[in-house]
């Protein structure tokens, strides 16, 4: 029953151009188990300025924002949290009282798993991609300490203004490349889509590394991970990626952290749709 | 568990400068038990502009509009329904593919219900009150053709004005009043509220009266109505407004018009946490 909401239910909300059921899934799961007075929906619009009006009218807590409003929304907003400044590019708005604080988390989970991971900076590596989350990677990276490395991505123009946003170079694709830590930033691999069961790199490319960091997050193991694992090569999987970040949206939004238990029986459940 | 809302499920809201839950309970009740993906939700504002704003940017399919806002929101939609033009207020608002069309439902069921009840039109009449119901009563009154009656309202200033509107008579009090219809649109005997309890009319007036119409909807039985029905008068109460203009509302937002049976229990339901 939804019939619990009540008028002072709080609304979180999320606006992508394609959204998914995903993260309503996810975050009215946890309100319902920790028994919070709160309501998650996702909404689609063109008009990016009309929502971030809404938001304000009607005291929505928070709003995850998706493609293609990540840079935009920036002049909407009141106050750039360091991480989505770092990028230029927001993925998560929290509403204080009116006061619009906007945040990266997809940035923030980066940057925690290259550390958590003790990835040594002076690791040469290749990303593939030069979207939104090839950005939150590449600034990541950057801000990290990491020169050497090459930004792989067929769109020449969005390549190398990434490359050279962060400092790296940029090249077409893996010819020649040879690198430590290989990272896919595209939907190479990813479910429901045109690249579902692809490798985001060759298996060659795979024996030939160290790390393996795969931002695709569904199916939770790709195949190029399936495959880096079985030859025992390191792995950073876009579960783990989405764990963080969720969880960091998830305290923003309610100031509650929820145990690792809770939060993959949350995890779990909004995938089962898929 | 309220885990079953999607990116698919349809929003209504509600926006008043004091919301109540009564109206969430309400429809929330209906989609649930006619398995409709509709979300309802009771906001409040300072903002209207910014609500009607967010409303267009996030394809909401309705808004009832409560206190303030009845007449400010009529720039702000794009079509006047005759119900909302014949009192320049609005209660609902139904936006269709992103054109908002205003109604007044609360006008729609006082009409009908004088037709109903066959009050004849040239009976006398004093309508107690100068709000907003009280417009919806007195242009209903006069668009049904009564002539003969007074509008009673200790606020002069409104109570002259709309007396002027509908061409009828003013008064500060009930003094030398003999009417045929006695009509409450105060908050006089409303429950939760100051006036609990009250008489909306003395005893003495009820007696010398044909027909008591009390605008009150919680209680369902107001001392006024309790003490009309014990002397065998005919009493035309909020209950009965309130059913015909909520369901008109249900019914504009999802096509679909509940059964009477399924009405009573979404208002009991409703009602069931005042």
């Amino acid at each position: 029953m939804n019939t619990k909401i009540n008028k002072d239910t709080t609304i979180c909300m999320s606006l992508a151009a394609r959204p998914t059921n995903f993260g309503t899934r996810f975050h009215n799961y946890l309100y319902n188990a920790l028994e919070l007075n709160y309501l998650y929906k996702a909404f689609t619009s063109k008009d990016l300025t009309g929502v971030i009006t809404g938001m304000r009218a009607l005291n929505f807590r928070g709003c995850a924002i998706s493609m293609p409003f990540k840079e935009e929304v920036i002049a909407l907003v009141d106050e750039l949290d360091p991480s989505a400044a770092a990028i230029n590019s927001v993925n998560t708005i929290v509403n204080t009282d009116g006061h619009l604080k906007a945040y990266n988390t997809d940035y923030i989970a980066i940057s925690t798993l290259l550390t958590k991971y003790a990835i040594p900076t002076d690791s040469s590596f290749a990303l593939k991609g030069s979207g939104g989350m090839a950005k939150a990677v590449a600034c990541a990276l950057r801000d990290l300490g990491f020169t050497n490395g090459v930004i792989v991505a067929t769109n020449e123009q969005s390549g190398k203004a990434l490359a050279d946003l962060c400092g790296f170079k940029w090249q077409a694709d893996m010819s020649d490349v040879e690198a430590d830590l290989l990272i896919n930033a595209t939907p190479l691999g990813m479910s429901g889509g045109p690249e579902e069961g692809r490798f985001c790199f060759s298996e060659q490319e795979i024996e030939h590394m160290q790390v393996l960091f795969d931002v695709v997050a569904i199916p939770s193991v790709t195949p190029a991970v399936e495959y880096a694992k079985s030859i025992d090569k390191t792995v950073i999987t876009g579960s783990e990626v989405f764990a963080i970040q969720a969880v960091e949206q998830f305290q923003l939004y309610t100031g509650i952290r929820p145990s690792q238990l809770l939060f993959e029986q949350a995890a779990a459940y909004s995938r089962s749709e898929y």
